[in-house]
């Protein structure tokens, strides 16, 4: 007989009653497969991402503030401090200013006809449904604001969202609504939200229009490489945490995750990679895509300290079902953390990343790799995920 | 401006909170995509399939016993008579007896070495752990079971397995556990478990063997889906409703399905077709496989009644995310319902079909066919998904 | 630096080019992921699996004979020797009668009304439509020849189709119609048919029909479960190779890879497992299903011989793909084979292993676990995934 | 009977014969779902898409140039005149230059043990393997070449990556290889390659490190957004096609598409949307992300043309497959085109555009929406898909 029983806890969950809550329900029942996969990423978010005061970051692609989710879920997390940095596609904050300048989305169906549609001037995300005008007066509350002087110069995507998150803030005080709106959100808890492709959504369609006029504002990507860079050396230098929360896939994975090699590969400076990584997505690893890139794939790269892989999570799930369970999870286990306002100290990070940089960077090819075999700071303790993933069973 | 505001609701969810119960959570944040889609399986389940006293067949696919379903979700359903009969594949009730004969299964990791596994006498399902003492202990149960005068002729797997049940409630009273085993449990509550593959797992594969001694259990297939058949033309021609809950897909999926051609196109009496269907799968239908197909192509086939079309639901996600979840919906909104114990009234249920086959069948080619213009008995009312799917826009 | 050019072949392929032949583009261009995949699969099935006149099973699931696959690529298989016996879903062989008696299916669209379709008398199978009479003229075809003598009596379902292939074989005879169906072919080329889930599908739904009346067909399920064993010890006791070949998954994968535990683990006998494994499929291992289980798994199993785990191949792409790729890359680069017409053998093989078994099994628990140290008969050389899978980088 | 001859083609395909050539298989013998797809993908692009000189823009995801697919088939495609102008992500340009500086990598396994993979100094993308020296060489050449004045400016992608290109085209001269780089051939064919997340990749993590020093290279987001539109716009108003190819999903499908949105409800210009839409993914839309999001939702933001959606195809299936099926596929049955060289006209472009949304374009809500009713310039002709998807079966 094998020691299974000495590594691993027995499979057996309790029956499934009436009234349950959801972080019970979790606990008992959800036990293998994405099921536990969900289970782990709860715990692995509640226990270890956001434990000692640890730097998360999250990142948003699919049509997530199109379906609700800003408002019911990413709200509440950076509300709790439980968010601390965001990489969204600009998709989700277009469709997010609906949210917040108080339009109408509506729960469809996605068996119309898209002829009939199109000819309605009603816009389809799937099942969910609006008016053509809302995206024509979204457009125009756009241009309208961007014409103002705070938005005359070159600026990184952090600081245009904060200044956008402004006026979407101003708009809700007067419709007398709140916490509705991610980048409003994002701008009263000094939340920074970068997006990795600022021309690629109607927010950076109507930026490069109004540049065809006088606009000045033009989007500085170097600072965003640099800026997100800057937040991870921050939380590792001072010996804390750096987690991934990653929704979807996609650009923003990428971004947030390239963070490591960019302190690694491009600046010689040493680092492990970041120390947990979470991700709920539909996209498998075998088509070769980031988006479906494990985090095993990810220590290879320098992305992921090898140490924590045994607790690194991916769930194969849509995001508008593991969201709002991981969200209620941790709102239900987990004290609200003082704010990180990380957006607040932003020229501070920059500029201690930038004097790193100019210590260990060079032109020229570097020849550094970070030596795994030297101890590292504290951090560790018993697994999350219930298992040595590792477990020999001899 | 568009009408969309009087044929959708709004969307527009609350901000999760601490303590949140699965189903107010559920109702409250579940908006869009497949999240959408499974707070309207929720509401389709507990609102419509299970009221008025519905026959619900639910057909289990994947391995959903080792994960401990079973005992969390499956027993639970059929105990508050939520499910009246179910199609299982032959392994959801092989490792479904691991859990009534009280052995163990472990929650492990999928990230082993399966050459160390198998060099260990460790079995592995995904991230299911046990040793392979629990298949050899099994099997050999189901070896010495079968030995029993009772079980030396040939009869349907209903028959089998509400005897093999009886086995397994007997040893889970000894054992002193209880609600652990869905074949236990069938026994208890008079359900009838179907398997459309008989030979394929190693429950079979046990009875094989045995046959080449002087065993004479044998299979009656063609009972099993006259059977099934006749359990959906008793629900169908009472008046009542009959729906089907799919988990997965695969061979089940489409024995349970096939049940309405069986009645209509090989019997030739007149029928609609299953009057709701309810799918959690990860198949997409673009492969064209009958797991991934949707109530749609069913309809073509006189699978489904056209007319409720659009309260169908697929949900795709994983079954070790859904079933949990819309359990624990279902036990919280709705009252048990009083046990149909269709496996008391097989016989009778059987002669009825038979009794109509043999009024409307022949052995040449059958030229009826449904006239769906006809208008039919009761059941409508208000859809449950929100919406009507097919609800114009102008 | 890294040592991967001593272990891994530089990945750099030929432009693709005017006019190229498909086995050419594979092999230049097919290089990594799931195109990567489908190359090791076409060498795998090529220089390995039909290779030193092994024994290659092949699963049929998802609707590919509708797809017109029978025709296409299953059948010239059979003809070139290359599928030995087969292992199909009910439907795969139902639909294959449509073609055998010549009747019409059309190339169709998935974006179909399907209450029309009903309306109509359209049958859809995705983007495959048909006539409703098509489905009552096979119907009439299955349950007028079942009543022939030969067929009264309780059979396996490798003599039902065998039987029943006999009958297409003279339809396509009549028709002047040849190398169509599969049901024909495996007539002709003496090649056994199974299925795993007799009663699910219209021909299962017609016999049982017909079991009402007074016909004596009765499937003999506990003789398939010990048939496809005995055509895999055959195999391995002769110390020739046993392969499968996955199309799909679903029960007949479950089916085809458990004839390696019922002769280990039901019966006693010591084996290590298939030589070789390959699956096409969509379904991913994560979801916990038997579907989606990579052969690792399988190997935990003893359904694999761990020592050929490094050339195992699954390739997550759609059947309609690969099929077509893989049957002209097999044919191009492969003669044919002498024909095995193991349907003839089927007595031989059936005595052979039940006698092993008497040898063997016993009705208590089997204490025995094949002893992989001890070295195995022959069959090794070169990878054809052209890499050592577990070579070390240093 | 129905009268669905007269709609469909019948669905007979020919048997699979030794040495066949990919265009005659995909044409005679994949006829049904994805394979079906396939083939319609094949002749859409060559008898629509290329037709008449129409403009085809490419995207690319995944992680497609580090498996080889850049010098197997999408500098063919360009050579051949086939693609007019590229949205990538930065990840396939820097993986790009890797075969371009005359680098190796590896076809290796994706079972490796990412952790001594680490340790060792080697990057895995799924199963291509590569020294980390490939990605510090590559690094410090990026690094080194944008020190150049020309690179001392803000500048759009498609100038950016022109001048990178000059570079890349220069080095393969010395190392005497060719056609193996897409940024190099872009150079030579003048075919303009946007990226819709510039900092999102090493290069744009090399650039923002430059920026640390003195560089002057930031990228003008707002020029590409205005780029590609023009490019689009030139396409349409000519009278000609405007199609997009996207591979995978990503921000780069996004981009292509938006183009259409900024022109008409951005710049308020009356436009109609994309002629043609060819999508290969496994992203399916019922996760509501844009990724998977299908060519009917994409009709309904004004994105494609509604007349054309019966002739849009999405092929669920690895590009690592279908990329290399396509590009053999049009080289064998269309004729080189005349090269566009966009690249050249790119001012003439964007002041056309320019001068367009100064008559249309305000700051204020613009209250202009395309009328679909009136007749619009020519093309039109029997569909390729062989059928007409909305067919009616009566």
């Amino acid at each position: 007989m094998s020691s299974l029983n000495k590594k691993f806890p027995r499979l057996l969950p309790e029956p499934i009653r009436k009234g349950m809550k959801v972080a019970d329900l979790i606990d008992t029942s959800f036990k293998a497969y994405n099921g536990g996969r969900l289970a782990e990423a709860c715990r692995l978010f509640t226990q270890k991402m956001i434990a000692g005061n640890g730097t998360v970051g999250m990142s948003l692609t699919g049509a997530l503030t199109p379906a609700g989710l800003g408002r019911a879920a990413i709200v509440p997390l950076m509300k709790a401090g439980f968010v601390d940095w965001i990489i969204s596609t600009g998709a989700n904050l277009y469709h997010d200013l609906h949210y917040g300048l108080g339009m109408h989305l509506y729960a469809g169906s996605p068996f119309l006809n898209d002829v009939d549609l199109r000819r309605d001037g009603v816009i389809r995300i799937y099942d969910v449904l609006f008016d053509y005008d809302v995206l024509l007066d979204t457009d125009a509350f756009v241009r309208q604001v961007i014409q103002g002087s705070e938005f005359q110069h070159t600026m990184a995507t952090d600081e245009f969202h904060y200044l956008l998150g402004k006026y979407v803030y101003e708009r809700e005080k007067k419709l007398k609504i709140k916490e509705t709106s991610v980048l409003s959100a994002a701008y009263q808890y000094g939340v920074p939200i970068f997006t990795s492709s600022p021309g690629d959504s109607s927010i950076g369609m109507n930026v490069a229009a109004m540049a065809l006029r006088d606009s000045k504002l033009l989007i500085d990507v170097n600072r965003d490489v640099n800026q997100t860079a800057a937040i991870v050396y921050a939380a590792k230098s001072s010996g804390s945490t750096s987690s991934v929360f990653i929704l979807g896939g996609g650009s923003p994975k990428n971004f947030m995750l390239q963070t490591e090699p960019q302190i690694q590969e491009v600046m010689g400076i040493e680092e492990r990679g970041h120390d947990y990584f979470l991700q709920c997505t539909d996209a498998r690893p075998d088509t070769g895509g980031l988006s479906g890139a494990t985090p095993g794939e990810a220590v290879s790269w320098g992305k992921i300290d090898p140490e924590n892989l045994p607790d690194c999570v991916v769930c194969y799930a849509d995001s508008t079902i593991t969201l709002p369970l991981i969200t209620a999870y941790a709102l239900s286990k987990a004290a609200p953390r003082k704010l990180k306002r990380l957006y607040t100290k932003r020229d501070a990070l920059y500029a201690d990343l930038r004097a790193q940089y100019f210590k260990h960077g060079k032109v020229e090819k570097i020849e550094h790799r970070t030596d795994l075999s030297k101890p590292k700071r504290g951090r560790s303790g018993r697994s999350v995920v219930g298992t040595s993933r590792n477990g020999k069973t001899t």
